[in-house]
């Protein structure tokens, strides 16, 4: 397609018809010109193709279920996300999908946040990387992804109209790191511009986000569509950056953007921009190779491998994990989860499985055989006395129990946040009473985001399976009898309860605003900065072998750092370690976390084997967001290098000195005295300039004519006076013309 | 003197002299007219007029040292505080003192702040309550006062130009409301401008601070001071409604006025308008009656008797204390704070006492004896081995110790801030080992603010003293001996940790802002609203005898409430509560903390006594400061109100609901469908006038065409369509014009 001839066939209704949505599915086609509609389903763990023209969320064909972001990302394996991108792509194109509506990349910032499921983590790196490699994944097929939810979509209560409220630099470091990784390194084929505000401004008319940073900072070239529902003003969304309106309102919307045109609203020149990066997508996708069929029970296995990679084992008191089929003993498994399972989330990721399979289901062929008792009702809080009874008479007698609980599905989905972090009341206390009269009690969990656990200390261990897809079954006890060896680890930090997470008290509780005022310290760099207790830290994940780290060796010049270092596996099975970089800023004048995640990966390494990793530092690493310049900053200075397990489990660390020659800024009366004692020139100027004359016994009074014993001004070397800037020695009497000549003289020696 | 008169006949350079301090101490005298020079000194707990021209803050004339702020808010005595500004006033007359710099009324924000020992409290209230009255008591005696440091002055590093960057809310509910609160009531002579910046803009040029809101909203007409250098451009600042800059620069400041004017930089009714409020204060001093002398042993008494009723007795276990003289049996005092006690802090503040009591002085009196050991050095840090042994084999056979510690007086001080929050490393290793020795162990505490306390499991009792003036061993004794009952309680929570505070990552790390984002969660705010573990809570202080609570009623109207109940003694001993009433807001949508103090008083009550208690509470006191709107909003809805003795020891608590008649917001596009369900009238109307007719089966697909079984639209009990506006229901197809009708009809039936 000649993109240029095109656009300059296609009249203005004809544009207006592109730059709307047809319906919920599909952009408008122009027959007359060739230009086919687009279909487009909801992802990002499975393909959410509508069968009906209805609104109902769960009508939809059958599709590969696979884990939801919150247990994919606790993977940390870039690999696995981009096999999975890959496999999303293949369905896709099997459905003649030519864009997947994901990933969902927003940071979890409230553990209330109704959408964590099916986003990928607290950290901007983490999800960054793991987002990219799922990117890359699918547009290998030649389908195109929606990046989603840009930006700043962190709650979902009054997700419409509530404006996401925080200083330029929380939203750099964190809430567009996200984004900024993903679409430099991975360019998404589209953007999906989210429903609420920034500081004010709705995301789908924000000029400053899809324009200013989109496009000019990042050097995007995809399309941006509105998320469903999201604009308020068409023309004002399409002046501002957004070139597709979703769902689009049919003959409406035509005429409105017609009307915009002929009042002059809307410049006929800014629409051309989005018709054109219309049919650049149109053309990219017409250029995709012939669909083909895949085979679902290598995708199911796919997402069981998946789910395999991804099961955090959080707490294993004396080796209680793995259950070794052999020596087991009695099994007794509790919990109506292991036959109804949660292993998906609810709004547009809800897919249609083709195969669930269900704990119960899997349990034969894990090896293990067990008795099972639900002990709990899923459609109640309360106890059932009978159920419970049952449950706890079998597991008096037991070698081993595995519980099964999970949070409700009903209070965890998009549309809407949490109320809080409890698992049932009924569940609560069915594993309270277990663990108290079995010691070898397990509790594997199915839920989307963190919980509480009042029971922690009581129960000999516990599996964190999210919501693991369609091969939840088969995974738990993959896992749980160590068929596989566990090597997820936590993207989310686990608080010992909601009141610990920073912004408790405020969370939701303005319509009209969500105020960010915990900035940059959000999930572990809040923790550990306030040195809080929490239940489990970020990337946190126990393995059934053990990993010892040794040999820290750091090369650093202006550009960055290289990071060296081995990793053995002590113990007697084959395991995948997550080594973590985190690195300390000692070297910036700016409130810094005590640790930032700045790389990471994962290696499978054999018992006795020893590897050796390098993770490379760029100088975007050192870097923060200096509100009054408005741009990055490394600073010239001290950094801790740190390599850990979790952000709380540091194995090594080492002090590195960059050097990214930033020079100093220029004296001025607002400077103050303690930083022209701190430079050897600049005090032997201020003595020469400043001091020695002043000292004169024929000066007036000021702090420089009144000397101690030897010789020196008083006031000169107390904390209050070099507390002091150059301005204040004048407004308290000292003569202004030496201290102006001083930062002359200092500023030309420079 | 006739004001306007004096203004006409004043030549501009005189006006300019008038405008700015002719040193230190003195405005201008205007000879030719008769104006005098008026004298000012440092305050604000005893007199700081210096004998020299130096600018060493330590050469004083003798003068009362009262003790400081920390400690006389402790007392929570508003009856005394006034009684403290009547004996200031009595002696600033007798020194010819005109104007009395203080109080300090900033809040405690970070346990950091240097000048925290100068300052009342965290909460707004108490500082408002104690300061009004410190006012009123000065004042009453034609003594002016310069209320400072105004406002936001928080940190004392690159405090002339550090900005304290803050929402309006923030700032208006926390940092201006004790002033505002002192402002309205007690109005001073004087306010002072202090050095920093609130959101960029410097205090001492601040039209929004010193005119809109000083003087428009508050009604203040007194004059307004800088502190001393605190400006930048004195044209700039006499604009901003700055009148006296302070300590001005001689023929400097004239000739920069003088200039101003001529090139119209500075406007010469501005300048008069300044010039009037000066010439009001002189006038006003002129009108004081005569000096006359005071008996200093008095004015020592009262000193001794505001410590006594201060001193906060912080942990009592098994009732170590009082140390009844008769039952004591060998007694052992350990510490050289002992013999030279820290008793005032550091910095303008610094008093020249006239008679200073040391603990060791005051022993004999007591009527205890003691053997004294210092135990530790002052000038070091280290253990010294052998004063500690000399101390512990001491202490090994005492039937009681009483170790006195502290913190040193040269890491506190105006001027800089702290680095820590911790006894010297000496002292907390001698306090360790005195505990394992003898259960019996007191530890009496010296200090400007807060301190963390490693061993306070394992001593016996601690008593605060803070910084107690020069009567410090009488009140200290007073205290540990049970002549005088404990009744102090803390104005500012002691956490656990430095790391617990909410700024911690952030105080004092960016060498231009302060970001004061823990917003109104600080102090016990954000304590109690994350439910944190603190070492001791707001609020808190212990007594030799017991207090019973009962009897709570409310009564409220539209004005506000009226609370009442009983305190009993339930001891043996006569004492003072401190009953505290905090109110939690669950009307307001928007986020509140758990629990915010509003009204308080302190009782004497006789042992078996009961007191009724009557407390008020007016509409402000339901009041938040609503950004949007920029105004205070009272909400009608429920509240609960709390009597305690702390924020953590609440003794009595009722819901009360207040109805301020407030009409509901106009509906709109933006409006969330869950408030429509919420309001029968607007759910009918809905029905009526879209439901019914979109349900109908012609009409294309929409929310509402599809029904369930019982007839009523799928979508309308979800709780993510609940939580959609009016406006995504068009963007997601719904027909527009019925909705709009609706919202029509919705806002004429009101």
């Amino acid at each position: 397609m000649d993109i240029e001839k095109t656009l300059a066939a296609l009249t203005l209704p004809e544009k207006a018809a592109l730059v709307s949505g047809k319906n919920s599915w599909y952009t408008a086609k122009i027959d007359r010109l060739g230009l086919p509609a687009l279909m487009m389903t909801d992802g990002p763990s499975g393909l959410r193709k509508q069968t009906t023209a209805t609104n109902d969320l769960n009508q939809s064909v059958q599709a590969i279920t696979y884990p939801s972001s919150a247990l994919s990302a606790s993977s940390w394996n870039t690999n696995l996300l981009r096999q999975l991108g890959e496999h999303l792509g293949i369905e896709a194109r099997a459905e003649q999908v030519s864009l997947l509506l994901g990933p969902g990349v927003n940071l979890k910032r409230s553990p209330l946040g109704g959408r964590n499921f099916e986003y990928l983590a607290e950290d901007p790196l983490v999800a960054g990387k793991l987002g990219t490699a799922y990117v890359q994944g699918v547009q290998s097929q030649h389908v195109g992804v929606a990046l989603k939810h840009f930006a700043a979509n962190n709650r979902e209560n009054q997700r419409f109209t509530a404006s996401s409220d925080m200083s330029q630099r929380t939203l750099r470091e964190l809430y567009l790191k996200t984004f900024e990784i993903i679409v430099k390194k991975a360019l998404p084929a589209t953007v999906m511009a989210s429903y609420n505000r920034i500081n004010g401004v709705l995301n789908s008319q924000n000029h400053y986000l899809l324009r200013d940073i989109l496009r000019d900072e990042w050097g995007f070239h995809g399309a941006v569509m509105s998320d469903w529902g999201a604009v308020a003003n068409h023309a004002a969304a399409l002046s501002a950056g957004l070139d597709l309106e979703m769902p689009g309102k049919g003959q409406a919307s035509i005429d409105e953007i017609v009307k915009a045109i002929e009042t002059g609203e809307l410049d006929e020149g800014t629409l051309n921009k989005s018709v054109r990066h219309l049919l650049h997508l149109i053309q990219d996708c017409q250029a995709a190779p012939q669909a083909k069929t895949y085979d679902h029970a290598s995708h199911h296995q796919f997402a069981r491998k998946l789910a395999d990679d991804s099961i955090v084992l959080l707490k294993n008191a004396h080796d209680e994990l793995p259950l070794v089929p052999a020596k087991t003993g009695k099994l007794v498994v509790v919990g109506a989860l292991a036959k109804h399972p949660r292993y998906q989330g609810a709004g547009s990721s809800h897919v249609n499985p083709t195969h669930l399979v269900t704990p119960l289901d899997a349990l034969a062929d894990s090896g293990l055989s067990a008795t099972y008792y639900p002990g709990y009702r899923l459609d109640d809080d309360e106890t059932d006395e009978q159920l419970a009874d049952a449950a706890l008479a079998a597991a008096k007698t037991a070698d081993h129990v595995v519980v099964f609980a999970g949070y409700p599905a009903e209070e965890e989905s998009e549309g809407f946040d949490k109320i809080d972090i409890l698992l049932p009341e009924n569940q609560t206390e069915l594993i309270g009473r277990l663990a108290k009269i079995n010691a070898h009690t397990t509790v594997v969990l199915q839920n989307g985001s963190v919980l509480e656990m009042p029971w922690i200390e009581n129960v000999a261990a516990v599996v964190e399976t999210y919501l693991a897809g369609e091969a939840v079954g088969e995974a738990t006890w993959d896992i749980l009898t160590g068929k596989v060896n566990p090597s997820g680890h936590l993207a989310e930090t686990f608080p010992l309860q909601l009141a610990d997470t920073p912004m408790a008290p405020t969370f939701g509780q303005d319509p009209h605003h969500e105020y960010y005022s915990e900035g940059i310290f959000m999930g572990y760099r809040y923790y550990d900065t306030h040195e809080m207790h929490v239940l489990f830290p970020f990337g946190h994940g126990l393995s059934y072998t053990t990993f010892e780290y040794t040999n820290l060796e750091t090369q650093a010049d202006a550009h960055g750092a290289t990071i060296t270092f081995d990793v053995t596996n002590t113990g007697k099975v084959a395991g995948k370690s997550v080594p973590q970089l985190y690195v300390a800023n000692h070297a910036s004048h700016a409130p810094m976390p005590t640790k930032e995640l700045r790389a990471f990966t994962k290696l499978a390494v054999a018992p006795g084997e020893t590897q050796a990793v390098t993770l490379h530092l760029s100088r975007q690493d050192f870097s923060w967001w200096r509100e009054r310049k408005h741009r990055w900053q490394a600073d010239t200075g001290d950094y801790e290098v740190m390599i850990g397990e979790s952000s709380r489990d540091i194995r090594l660390q080492t002090k590195l000195t960059m050097n990214f020659e930033n020079a100093p800024a220029p004296l001025s009366l607002e400077s103050y005295l303690y930083r022209v004692i701190a430079d050897p020139r600049l005090k032997g100027l201020f003595q020469r300039i400043v001091i020695t004359p002043l000292s004169q016994p024929d000066v007036p009074a000021n702090f420089f004519s009144e000397l101690d014993a030897d010789g020196q001004p008083l006031a000169f070397h107390n904390r209050m006076f070099l507390n002091m800037p150059l301005r204040a020695l004048i407004a308290l009497g000292t003569p202004d013309k030496p201290i102006k000549t001083f930062i002359r003289q200092a500023n030309q020696d420079r």
